[in-house]
């Protein structure tokens, strides 16, 4: 037996609710399995969280996280930015946010995707200067005057975080060496000079390399606007709020984050004092809101051990299967969504349907008995999932979405 | 500086040839970049290689490693089945060729799936007794006499193969010991029983591995068929052929695994004199006829070390980027396709579009000194390529696929 990490506290279980409602009555309402339920009262409650924490920071949801139409519609109105990071994403951006709150990070540009987002007056978050030059030749052939921030490439490291951004040579950002003669390049040629965007990391669980991360990143955004010599409107501080997938792991303390902010905040340089600032978040405020739901198919023995074969897997759930940027397995949280309180349990995989061993979902995990016609519910499918899945992969169907759980002021 | 695979001997570079053309021709041709170009004279050298080492066995062609429908519509008249692994690989099968020639293996196939193999006369290998017990039913439920073939786990592990799908508990076939039994009991039931599947493995380069593993699984067929006491008609010996994609691999030698296999066969069990055998390729045939040609949009320098960013990564190409099973990422082979024969080189990342580290394609390696505009290719791209990569990630454009090279007999 493996453990397997915890269920998010926001869901009851045996049988699972999401949004009031049972799984499988969801999975009946959209009349076809795999599908994914996102609670969007999870999100706003990580929503508050955050404005509880942050009272003066802005919010910005990183749409890459889980750009499906209906959550980010119900997120937009909640939060003061979006960030995207490609042309396909600024048009999903556009119709619920103006072009004046977002912003376009994302290392190599198209000519047509820097047009997009000048003549929408989106904020490009330039990635170098090569791109720099491109931005400000776009702008001048249309006549209109680019919104441009410099993206950092910090000599600052995030400890401890799942996808380290800084502290490295890097294609994401400028050098923090190179970046202050950027911004001055670009004001100097009539640019609409926006500020910073300086991320770290992403993926951590440790609030103390956050923090020390986030003092490092204040700090270096002064020595920055001291050395361009004028106010940065904005400085987006990056994300790397963690939420914890694996056994052992456990939520992030934000408040302690808030507080530390707010102290190192009062420290800070001189010319950043009317600088707003913004934390740029994806996986935290969506990634436990998502549960996906996919119905058990197959239940076979083989040499001793139990298989619970669904008719969903890493097609949907790259992540979950422990194939995107994790070198071992571990388990997600995972349960029998339609499993009666007192059933009792036993060690099973949990398998998609895809030909090949790197398809599974749960390795050798304690779940109550189940059998052909059980609802699997991997949980923690809120972010990265079905958008950073093969879903073509041996020619199954999209799963389903849904957004439920949404109140009345959303 | 890091190694890379070789390119692959089908094809010159500096500038890169695909099917006669230079590959900006093809770029030019399509309109945009990324695409997947396919060469159907490097897929129709394999089968020629495989038709000459392996003069009496069938050859399938698993669409799983590539479904783009030109190409499976020129492979399919030169092989002798086709393998599918899910009701949507099925649908695009069967205009190309008859449901008679196709088979479906697969875990967890749902009963709908089951349905329509059953009713296009498509062969369904047996994953576990209870997937028998729902194709009889099913079966029966619609007045068809379903073709089953028992696919079988078997005692036999392919050695130093990328995916052991042999040897141990799996969700793949039933387990040796109990095969004979399902396989009666569809015989039983009025089945048409085709035979066995018995796949141990895929992507091994050891020859004496594959010789092996064969020679082990035609001794389990005949001991199956035996405890049967019925001829099988078909036994599928698996796959297994694999590519050299990384530094210090080679081109499999298969006259020599045809040749052990002839003898092997001299050696069959009595109850198999007139069984027909397959071997199953997927990647072999096609993997190797695959380039795959993104743009450069950026050049940037950070700490001392060269990106290009190129328009395409690792959405279209996720095995390349080292994340689909791969622990360690190693690099595939790449070319500065639009290079000239004399350019100077120098050591370089080459980056996707993707605002996330894991988005690399070649890890520092040395190539034609290249800048905005050149194309890099990326080799061994014919196989689990486009449709095992998450395209929809951060929300680029889908590449275009394009299938050159086909003479005029094909």
């Amino acid at each position: 037996m493996k453990p397997m990490g915890t269920i998010p506290a926001d869901f009851e279980i045996t049988p699972l609710r999401i949004g009031g409602q049972e799984a499988a009555h969801w999975a009946a309402m959209v009349g076809d399995t795999p599908l994914f339920v996102y609670d969007m009262a999870v999100v706003q409650a990580r929503i508050q969280r955050f404005r509880a924490a942050f009272p003066t920071i802005d919010l910005h949801y990183a749409i890459k996280a889980n750009p499906f139409a209906p959550l980010l519609a119900a997120i937009a109105p909640l939060v003061d930015g979006l960030d995207v990071a490609s042309g396909g994403e600024l048009a999903m951006a556009l119709p619920v946010k103006p072009g004046a709150r977002i912003s376009f990070a994302g290392p190599g540009k198209r000519d047509d995707e820097l047009e997009f987002a000048i003549r929408s007056g989106a904020t490009i978050n330039l990635e170098s200067s090569g791109e720099a030059a491109r931005a400000l030749a776009i702008g001048e052939r249309h006549g209109v005057t680019p919104r441009l921030a410099i993206r950092v490439n910090p000599e600052i490291e995030l400890r401890g975080s799942g996808m380290r951004m800084g502290g490295r040579a890097s294609p994401f950002g400028i050098d923090a060496d190179r970046a202050a003669a950027v911004a001055r390049h670009v004001i100097d040629a009539g640019a609409d000079w926006r500020g910073f965007h300086i991320f770290a990391g992403s993926q951590a669980l440790d609030p103390r390399a956050i923090i020390e991360t986030q003092a490092e990143t204040l700090a270096l955004a002064g020595r920055l606007a001291d050395a361009v010599g004028v106010m940065p409107p904005l400085v987006n501080l990056g994300g790397g709020f963690g939420i914890p997938y694996f056994p052992g792991e456990t939520p992030l303390d934000v408040q302690a984050i808030g507080d530390a902010l707010a102290e190192a905040l009062g420290k800070r340089a001189l010319i950043l004092a009317d600088t707003r600032f913004a934390i740029e978040l994806g996986r935290w405020l969506v990634g436990e809101a998502g549960v996906y739901l996919t119905r058990v198919v197959d239940r076979k023995e083989s040499r001793g051990e139990t298989f619970l074969v669904t008719d969903g897997g890493m097609n949907h759930q790259l992540a979950a299967s422990g194939n995107l940027g994790t070198v071992v397995k571990r388990n997600y949280p995972v349960a029998i969504a339609t499993a009666a309180p007192d059933a009792p349990t036993e060690t099973v995989s949990v398998v998609g349907p895809l030909c090949t061993p790197l398809d599974r979902l749960a390795d050798r995990v304690t779940l109550p008995v189940a059998d052909v016609g059980d609802l699997v519910a991997v949980f923690m499918a809120g972010a990265y999932g079905l958008s950073a899945s093969p879903t073509a992969f041996l020619g199954h169907p999209l799963p389903r979405e849904l957004l439920v759980g949404q109140s009345e002021h959303s």
